[in-house]
C-alpha cells in the first residue's frame, strides 16, 4: 500500500494517523496503485488562521519587488529538480511534452511575474492606480484610487489535469500581492502538488506561512472563509455551481473567481482555403489542440468551425497529420507522443460524452471509441484495457448543429466539426458556445479579423488570430500565457482574474482615497502637487538614501529671444514655420506669432536645474507625460521647478529610478510644460562601482 | 384618484390598461396621495430584445467621443428643466438642498462621463488595454487587451433615496459604453424617475432603445436576463442575497453588481483634539450626514468613533449644531432644512432599528425618538402624524459595543457613537462594519492616515481624510463622485463598477487579442511595431482625412560630434558631466564616455523629421514614454522614424490628435530612443480658422 500524501500545514507537513477513506490514486497506463489521497482531520480553520497572522505578517515585510525576486528564485529552486516532476507526471499521464507545459509552463509564470512585478509595480506596499482626480478647483481636495492588499488567504482549488501550472498560476499574483495561499489539489494528480510544494519547502526561500497544501478533500473548507479571503476555482462548472451558491460566497464577501472548461471553437477564414499556409496552420493547430494533454485542457479546441468547402479536405488533413505523427501508448515508453487520460473514469466519462454527440446527431469522422491498441513501457504494442487510452476523435455535423455541440464537453482528445457558410453564421456558431476562455481563428484578411472580433470578443477570454506571420511564432490555441487574462465569460465561469498585473490586483482591494496632497503623497508614496516642498541642498547632490519626496529645486528665470529661436532652428534643422515665419505662424489657430521650439523649452529647462559635477544622479533615462500648455513667444521668460515625485530602489543595484515633477512656468506663472523626467540615482555618494 | 406612472419601453410610453394592484405612493410629510405604480402586462421581454436590437444596433454607429457628446446634451437638457425635478422632489420628503443633490448631482455625473469620455477615451469603439506584450522573439507574434461592448442590456434597480442621481451614475457609463439600459425605479419615488426620463425622451436626442423605464414591479424580469446583460442594483442586503441566487446570475453569466447601504465609520483621528480645525470639521460634517436626505443616503455616517477622552465634547458640539441649525418640517416650507423620511412605513422601520439599538445597550444621547413637532407648508408649527417625520438621533454606546452596532442600519437620521483607546481598536472598530461603502477621518497626522489605512483600506470603497486644509473644500463624507469608484467590499455589496472609467468597462468585455502585428493594428486602431508601413509623400502633408495608420516618415541620418554636443551644452546650460568630462564621464556605469544629450537627440530628431511649411499639421503638443536606450558618443549617426501610430479626430473641433510612434537608430542600427510624438493635425487642408 503506498503512502498517503502529505499536507503542508501551519509550516509543518501532515499527514492522518489513520485513513481508511483515503482515495487511492493509479498509474493511468498501467492501473497500479500510485499514492493514497487523505486529509481526514486536518486542522482546516487553523490553517487558514495561520497564513492570516503569520503568513500576512511575514509577507508584509516585503516590497513588491521583494517578493517579485523571491518568485525567481523559487523558479529556479524549481528548475533545478524539474526532473522529478517530469517523472512523476509519467504515472498521470503526460509525455514529456506535456509534463513541459504543466512544469515548464508553471516556471514560466514565476518568471513572468519576477520580471513583470519588477518592471510594472512600485517597490512598496500599495499601488496606485490612475490619475489624480482634482476635486476642489483650489487644488486642496484630491481624489486617488489605492490599491492595499486583502487581509486574508488565497484558497486555491484545482483541477487534475495542471498540477503545477495551474497552481503556480495562481500562487505567483497572490505571493506578489503579499497575500498567502493555500492550494487545494484536484485528488487524481495530487502527488505532484505535493511534489512542487515539497522543493519549494525544501529549498528554505518560503515565508513563513505563505504556502500551504491541502492534500484532500475538505468539505467544510469554505465555513471557514470571511471577507478579505478569496477562493479561486478550476473545474467543472457544476462543482462552480454549488460552491458560489456557498453562503461565504453570497453573502460573505469571500472573493470567488472560476475558470471552467469551455466549448472553445477555432474557426477557419473563409479566405485560408486548403494550400494556404492559414489552412495548414489550422489543421496543424488542431491536431496539436486535440492530442496535447490527450485533450485535458480546459482551452482545448472543441468546436472546429470551417467554411463548407472545405469541410473535406480538413477532415482529410487532420486524419493524415494524425496518422503520421500521433503514437498513443505509456508515456514510459520514448515514442509515445499522446498518453492516456489521467484515470479509467475519465476515460469512461469521455466516451459516454462522444456517445451523447452521436446521439445528437454527430458521426465519427476520424478516430474510433474502440480501445486502440498502445505501445506500452516495455515498447510492446497491445490493448491495455486497464489503462485509460482513448484515440483522438473528430465528430461532424451538418448546419443547424443540435444544442448539444454547443454544450456537450468531451474532455479527451474530443472535437466536433461544424459548416458555416457565412462569417456571420460563423460568429454566431462561436457564440453559442456560451462564453469561452478562447477562440482562435486562421485568416490572413484583416477584414475577417475586424468583423468576427466584434461579434465573438464579448463571448470569449481570448482570441488568437493565426496567419502566415506568426504560423511557427504562435504560442497556440490551447496555452495561455501569464501576460494575458486566462478566463472567460459565461460558461467559462466569468473570471477574468488571471494573467498579467491584473490577477495581482485581484488580491487588492481598491480604495478610492481623498484627502489633501500633503496626505495623498504620505498615503500613496507619490508626490502630489500642492504638498510641502524642501529647499534645501540641490536635490541631484542627494543620495537615494537621502532624498525624500518634495525635495524640490526651483531655478533662476531665462529669457527667450527671438535670436536663441533661430540659433535652436539652424542647430537642430527643426525650422518648422511657428517657429522662422511670423506670418504663417500667426495664421496658426494656437500661437499668437513665433514661438519657441517645444523641445527648445525642455533642453533649456534641463540646463536650469541641471547640477552639472559627479554625483548621486547618473543618468536621466527617459520623460513622459510632456504636455506643452502655453506658447513661448521671444521675449518671454521660463523658470522649471523640479520635485522629487517617487523613489523606487532597485532590490538588485546599488541605484534607483528617482521621477522627478517638472513644471516650466513663464513670467505671468502661466504653466508652460508639464513632464516627469525619470533619472537613476545612487543609493549611496559614489557607491555605483564604475562599468 | 392619481394617475398611474407610465413605463417608457420600446420607444413608447406605455400604462397598463386596467391596474387594480396598483401601489399608491403618498406625500412624505402630508400622506396625500401622489401617484400610483404599476407595469402589471408589461411586455419585459419585449422591452429587452428591443434594447438588444434597435438600442444594440444604434449606439454601435455612435463612437465613444460621439456618446459622449450626447451626454453633455442630456446634462444639457435636464439643467433647462430642473426646477421641476426640485418640486417634484419636495412629495418625497427633499429639501431644495436634498434635491440638489439628487438632481444636479445626476447632472454632473452626465458631465463629467462626457468630458471624461473624450479625453480618457478614443474616438473609437473598442477600448485598447494595457501596454503590448511581445510573445515571439522576432515580434510577430503579439498579444494585447481589448475592451468591446457586451452585446445585452444594463438592467438598473434602484433604491428610493435617489431616483435622479441613483439613475444616472448608472446610465452615464453604459450608454458611453454603447450598450442600452432599462431602468427599474423603486416605488416610492418612481414619479420622479419618470420625470426626468420624460425630460430626456421629450428633448429628442435619445438613440432609439438606448433608455427605457419600467415604473413598477417585474418579478420575472431576471429570467429574460442572459450572457451579454448586466444588473446593477442598488437597495438593501437582503434583495440583493435574492437576486444574486436566481439562476441567469448564477449560472447564466449575467454580470451582476450591488451596492447596499452599509454601516459607515467616521473617525475622529487622536490629534484632533477639541479646538483643532479637525475637530471643528468632523463635528460639522457629522451634523450633515445625519441631516441631509434625512439621513438618507447609503453612504451617510452611522458610526461616528472617536477617542474616549473627546466623546463628550462631540455630543455636546453635535447637539448644539443640531439645535442652532436643523428646522424639521415640509420641504414646501422655505425655512425646513430637514424633511421627513420618504414614507411612514419608513420611519417605522427606523424606529424600529433604534430601538433595536437601544435594546443592545445603546443609550440616545441627542434627540428622541418622540414625534417632533414640525413646520408645515402653511408655516404653522405643531406634531404631524401623518407624516415621517424623525429628529436626528445619536445613540451611545460604551467599548465593547455589540455586534448590534455594526449590523444595525436605521435608515434615517441616526448614528451611534463608539468610543475607542487606541488607533488599532478604531480601525478594529472600522473594520467590524464587514465592508464599507466609505469611511471618513478627521486627521491632521500623515502617520494617523498612513497606519490606519494600511488596516482599514481593504474593508473600504473610499476613506475620506479631512484636514484643515480641505475642511472647507471637500466634497464630504456622504458624497461619492463620478470620478471615483462608489462601491464597497463586503457588506456594502462588493460591487466595485461605478464611478469613473472603470464603470464605462464594466460594460465591455476585456479579451485577450493574440496575432501579428498587421492583425492587432486592424482590431485595436493603434499601429503596431512590425506591421505594413507606407512610404508615399511626407505624412506631415496629409490631412486627417488623408493619414493613415503605419504612413511613415524614415529620415537621413545626422552625425553627431563632439562640438556639437559643447554648442548645444552652451546654448541650454545644459554642462552635465556626462557630455562635458571624458574621464567623470567614462566613470559613470552607463556611459562608455562624454555623449549627446537626451534632448539633442530629440531636439535633432524633431529637426530630421519635421516638414517646415505650413500644412495640416497644427502643433505638436506633447510626448510620451520616452526612453533613451542606447547613448551616442561622437561620431556617431542618429536617424529616426517616424510613423504614424493612432488617429483621433475631435467631434467639436476641424482638427484631430494624431499620436507617431518615434524611434531613433544609431549607425548600427541599435535603437538609441523611443517615444510618442503628440500632434494636432487639421481635418482638411486648410480647413482650421485662424485665431
Amino acid at each position: 500500500m503506498t503512502q498517503i500524501v502529505a499536507s503542508y500545514l501551519s509550516d509543518e507537513w501532515w499527514r492522518p494517523d489513520a485513513a481508511t477513506d483515503a482515495a487511492v490514486v493509479r498509474d493511468a497506463s498501467t492501473g497500479e496503485e500510485v499514492a493514497r489521497i487523505s486529509a481526514a482531520g486536518a486542522d482546516i480553520a487553523g490553517a487558514l488562521e495561520h497564513a492570516r497572522t503569520v503568513g500576512q505578517r511575514s509577507l508584509s515585510t516585503m516590497t513588491f519587488h521583494q517578493r517579485a525576486l523571491l518568485l525567481k528564485q523559487f523558479a529556479q529552486a524549481l528548475t533545478e529538480r524539474k526532473a522529478e516532476l517530469y517523472e512523476l507526471s509519467k504515472h498521470a499521464g503526460a509525455t514529456q511534452r506535456d509534463a513541459m507545459i504543466d512544469v515548464d509552463g508553471g516556471i514560466g509564470v514565476l518568471f513572468t511575474y519576477s520580471s513583470k512585478g519588477r518592471r510594472e509595480l512600485p517597490n512598496a506596499s500599495v499601488i496606485v492606480d490612475g490619475p489624480v482626480e482634482v476635486l476642489s478647483k483650489d487644488g486642496s481636495f484630491l481624489g486617488r484610487h489605492i490599491y492595499t492588499r486583502l487581509p486574508g488567504v488565497a484558497v486555491q482549488i484545482n483541477a487534475f489535469n495542471f498540477p503545477v501550472w495551474g497552481a503556480l498560476e495562481k500562487f505567483a499574483p497572490a505571493f506578489l500581492a503579499g497575500v498567502p495561499t493555500l492550494v487545494k489539489p484536484a485528488t487524481p494528480t495530487a502527488y505532484l502538488a505535493e511534489a512542487w510544494v515539497r522543493i519549494l519547502v525544501e529549498s528554505g526561500l518560503l515565508p513563513a506561512g505563505s504556502l500551504q497544501l491541502l492534500s484532500g478533500s475538505a468539505h467544510d473548507l469554505l465555513d471557514h472563509l470571511r471577507l478579505g479571503d478569496l477562493i479561486g476555482f478550476t473545474g467543472s462548472a457544476s462543482t462552480a455551481e454549488r460552491l458560489r451558491a456557498h453562503p461565504s460566497v453570497q453573502t460573505g464577501g469571500v472573493r470567488f473567481t472560476v475558470e471552467t472548461d469551455s466549448i472553445n471553437a477555432s474557426v477557419l477564414g473563409p479566405d485560408a482555403e486548403p494550400g494556404t499556409p492559414e489552412f495548414e496552420a489550422y489543421v496543424k493547430q488542431l491536431m496539436v489542440e486535440l492530442t496535447s494533454k490527450t485533450g485535458q485542457k480546459c482551452t482545448a479546441i472543441r468546436r472546429a468551425i470551417v467554411p463548407e468547402a472545405s469541410v473535406d479536405a480538413v477532415v482529410e488533413a487532420l486524419r493524415s497529420a494524425i496518422e503520421s505523427r500521433v503514437v498513443i501508448g505509456d508515456p514510459h515508453h520514448e515514442s509515445v507522443t499522446m498518453g492516456p487520460l489521467v484515470s479509467t473514469e475519465q476515460r469512461d466519462d469521455v466516451l459516454r460524452q462522444v456517445a451523447a454527440l452521436e446521439s445528437a446527431g454527430g458521426l465519427v469522422l476520424v478516430g474510433s471509441t474502440d480501445a486502440p491498441p498502445v505501445v506500452h513501457a516495455d515498447g510492446t504494442v497491445a490493448p491495455a484495457p486497464e489503462g485509460a487510452f482513448v484515440a483522438p476523435i473528430l465528430v461532424g455535423f451538418g448546419h443547424d448543429a443540435p444544442d448539444a455541440v454547443h454544450e456537450v464537453e468531451a474532455f479527451g482528445p474530443v472535437a466536433s466539426l461544424l459548416p458555416y457558410s457565412t462569417l456571420d453564421e460563423a460568429a454566431r456558431l462561436v457564440d453559442r458556445g456560451g462564453g469561452s476562455l478562447v477562440t482562435s481563428v486562421a485568416t490572413n484578411d484583416p477584414a475577417v479579423a475586424v468583423q468576427l472580433l466584434s461579434h465573438i470578443g464579448a463571448y470569449n477570454g481570448r482570441v488568437l488570430f493565426l496567419n502566415r506571420d506568426n504560423a511557427r511564432t504562435s504560442t497556440g490555441h490551447g496555452s495561455p500565457v501569464p501576460h494575458l487574462v486566462h478566463g472567460g465569460p459565461g460558461r467559462a465561469g466569468g473570471g477574468e482574474e488571471l494573467g498579467g498585473i491584473r490577477a495581482v490586483l485581484h488580491h487588492m482591494q481598491r480604495t478610492a482615497v481623498q484627502g489633501s496632497p500633503e496626505m495623498l503623497t504620505a498615503l500613496t508614496g507619490v508626490w502630489h502637487e500642492g504638498a510641502p516642498a524642501r529647499h534645501d541642498v540641490h536635490p541631484f547632490r542627494k543620495s537615494l538614501a537621502e532624498l525624500r519626496l518634495g525635495d524640490q529645486f526651483a531655478s533662476e528665470p531665462r529669457s527667450v529671444t527671438l535670436d536663441d529661436i533661430e540659433t535652436f532652428a539652424h542647430f537642430t534643422g527643426d525650422t518648422f514655420y511657428a517657429h522662422m515665419d511670423e506670418a504663417a505662424a500667426s495664421a496658426n489657430p494656437f500661437f499668437p506669432g513665433r514661438v519657441a521650439h517645444g523641445y527648445l523649452l525642455v533642453s533649456w529647462a534641463a540646463g536650469l536645474f541641471v547640477d552639472p559635477d559627479p554625483g548621486p544622479v547618473l543618468a536621466n533615462y527617459g520623460l513622459e507625460n510632456l504636455r506643452f500648455m502655453t506658447p513661448v513667444s521671444p521675449g518671454d521668460e521660463i523658470r522649471v521647478v523640479l520635485t522629487a515625485k517617487q523613489i523606487t530602489p532597485r532590490e538588485t543595484e546599488d541605484y534607483g529610478e528617482v521621477r522627478w515633477d517638472a513644471v516650466i512656468r513663464n513670467q505671468r506663472d502661466e504653466t508652460v510644460a508639464t513632464y516627469d523626467v525619470l533619472t537613476l540615482v545612487a543609493k549611496e555618494h559614489a557607491a555605483v562601482a564604475t562599468a
